[in-house]
């Protein structure tokens, strides 16, 4: 696991003004992402500072950088990350510990670093990486809990679940960045009652807010990666709105799982909060509950049970219709936190590459919906709601039972910790379209 | 739906002599590929005929070509197809019936067509194209019916079967070609009877004979393919190894579907065989039985179920480590036909777009297993073997259950009508190698 050095000091300010006590993108964040920028052109490997994204490819063609610091600029100079992703964490940290020097309050190298900077306002995000594949877990217990007890009231957890960190294969085409629209699908449901299934738009669309895991340094097919090298294959760590039409689910998902319910969209937050901006976040595994199985060996590593967790809060709001003629602000529906994740990154990382299965730099994974014990944790509707039997009450006078058209769902998540800078990981946004 | 031109006449010979009589590949055929020609160098674009393949880039080069045939061969001369794929039918269509009089006996370019032809015994095949993303449905009917009365004696289909092509997502990354290595995978498994799950090698590996589907020109995320433009989006066809391990399905698979249990593996047939080719051999959908729903509006053409299925024939067998001792061929252990399908391919593609998925050229899907109703065509040998307690007896005295180390399994595929010439898929082979 990375140890905190000089790059996560406190007390280090910048000369971007903007990023001393930013709420997500102080000096000691500096999350990766691609951009354009405003005069337009090629996308673009960048730095988040404040309110402003420093052109990684223009501060290399400005000699800014040397050594392995330099490759990983060079890496990240491209429209997309994959080869940064593929260089892993000593390349990585490298360019780190460079930018915040270069970016640091009383920087000689200030003059030739502030032309390589856009605000970032007048820039397009788009996704970090190329997918190559995606797949989601499901890590969240509380969420497989609740979801369960909707089915089977005595016995929520199915037997595999403490065992097993269950995934599935999702739709890596339909992964699309923070902003970017979201169709209500059209699709098979069958409401209880019916006789037959009908055509049509999904009646129950919900968000599920979920951890999103880029990889970095893969494995060859059929070589598995250790537990205890699985850690430093992560690449980084972004937000993740996995839509879901619950009608659409319920009818298609046996015997082979979650399909079309899923594949129409999912929205990630386009930074990549690093491993290294991380370090000071990372908290123990909480220990199991009395009575539930030790991980296997292959899963079980002692410094990732000692250091492999994240302690990052998540939020959830809405910004509905109603409430934006009323000028009401976006209203938080849920505040979550990573603790909740039965299973540590690593963990799934490990699980997956297990038999084999060859994963990629760039590949994306969703950690499943994090949701906490308690009302007001929830990370979807259906949990929130009851499956729609308890509706979320909006001081606009509106409910909700699912997602309306237009409803605005937005993703928030920060990393705290006493004697250290907060840093967050942006915004991950998607306002609902109506169904073609 | 293409109908039959000369391209197709049974008559029509060609001046390399394998070609004609050949089983696979006479020149009523003209599968498309990616190979390495015998000296090295980059992959690159190609077409089967006879024991040869024919080097588009080159061909193209020698001016060979001009029109909407040019653009194809243009396309199809780098590492992968996926541009020729995003072409659609018509460049496709003009690429064959060029490549058709080139090959032609008689035809006046014999001179400047031979110096690109490879032996095809000296070249390495690769994949067709680069994978977006990889589904695989569970469109055979009997496939589906005989693994759930393994679960369900009394109701094996489950209520959504005949209402929706089920599928999943599945994993691109580990998709390879016919001739790689199939490393059995560790994995969780809990077998019956024990209290808690084991982590090793699989012990039920499987094969899963399917029909593999290379997509064309897609669709922009949110916008749905009508039924009626579903076929021609369609590249092409191979044959696919969906291989499974039986016992980790079993333990993994509630409630997100397969996972592991495919993802170590998926192995295709590297020749794409085009929709022109296949043209004399489309059927009808069968009938439904009486008392079956009709398919929803969005995946009903009165064109795609009167034309819209495949005539193929499709073989499994089975070389063992004692066969090849006593020198014994690979047996045949089924034989089915893609009648057995109870979805068209044209549905696949629709269903699958219908919530608004994005569709990429090349793109794979595979069928689902393909299985007949009676013994000796079963498409798994779950099936076969009914998970293991009726074994299949070898002429070398081997028995399998499932498939051991050193197993290799060989599918193969051919079109047939009476008055055309048969075509063929080529194989798709892959041997089992020890868990690491």
């Amino acid at each position: 696991m990375p140890k905190t050095d000089a790059t996560h000091d406190a007390r280090r300010r910048s000369w971007v003004d903007s990023a001393n006590g930013h709420p997500e993108f102080p000096i000691q964040n500096l999350p990766l992402g691609v951009f354009v920028p405003p005069e337009g052109g090629a996308p673009r490997g960048g730095v988040a500072i404040g309110d402003f994204i420093l052109d990684l490819g223009a501060a290399h063609a400005a000699g800014l950088f040397a050594g392995a610091a330099a490759r990983a600029a060079e890496a990240a100079s491209g429209p997309a990350l994959n080869d940064l992703f593929a260089l892993g964490a000593g390349p990585r940290a490298a360019l780190r510990a460079r930018l915040s020097e270069l970016l640091a309050l009383g920087s000689p190298e200030r003059p030739r670093v502030e032309p390589c900077l856009h605000r970032a306002a007048d820039c397009t995000l788009q996704l970090p990486a190329r997918i190559g594949d995606y797949t989601d877990f499901y890590a969240g217990i509380h969420h497989a809990t609740n979801t369960g007890r909707q089915l089977r009231p005595d016995n929520p957890l199915l037997p595999n679940y403490k065992h097993v960190p269950v995934g599935y294969h999702g739709r890596a085409s339909s992964v699309v960045p923070s902003g970017a629209p979201v169709r209500r699908p059209n699709g098979q449901r069958k409401p209880a009652g019916e006789a037959a299934p009908s055509f049509g738009p999904s009646r129950n669309l919900d968000y599920e807010l979920e951890l999103g895991i880029w990889m970095g340094p893969g494995n060859p097919l059929g070589e598995p990666i250790p537990i205890a090298e699985a850690g430093a294959r992560i690449a980084g760590f972004c937000l993740l709105n996995d839509w879901s039409a619950r009608d659409i689910q319920a009818w298609e998902y046996q015997p082979l799982g979650p399909f079309l319910a899923k594949s129409f969209c999912t929205t990630v937050s386009p930074w990549v909060v690093t491993p290294e901006a991380l370090a000071p976040f990372r908290i123990a595994q909480p220990p199991r509950p009395e009575g539930d199985p030790a991980p296997l060996p292959y899963l079980l590593d002692a410094a990732d049970q000692r250091e492999g967790a994240l302690a990052v809060e998540l939020e959830v709001l809405l910004l509905t219709p109603g409430l934006r003629e009323k000028g009401l602000p976006p209203q938080r529906v849920a505040l979550s936190h990573t603790r909740h994740l039965y299973w540590t990154p690593a963990q799934l990382v490990a699980h997956h590459a297990c038999g084999g299965c060859n994963l990629r730099p760039g590949d994306l994974f969703g950690s499943g919906t994090v949701s906490g014990p308690e009302e007001g944790s929830f990370g979807s509707l259906l949990e929130a709601t009851r499956g729609g039997r308890k509706p979320l009450r909006l001081p606009s006078g509106e409910i909700r039972r699912f997602l309306e058209d237009g409803d605005e769902v937005i993703f928030r998540a920060h990393a705290r910790r006493e004697g250290f800078a907060s840093i967050g990981f942006g915004e991950c946004r998607g306002t609902i379209r109506p169904a073609p």
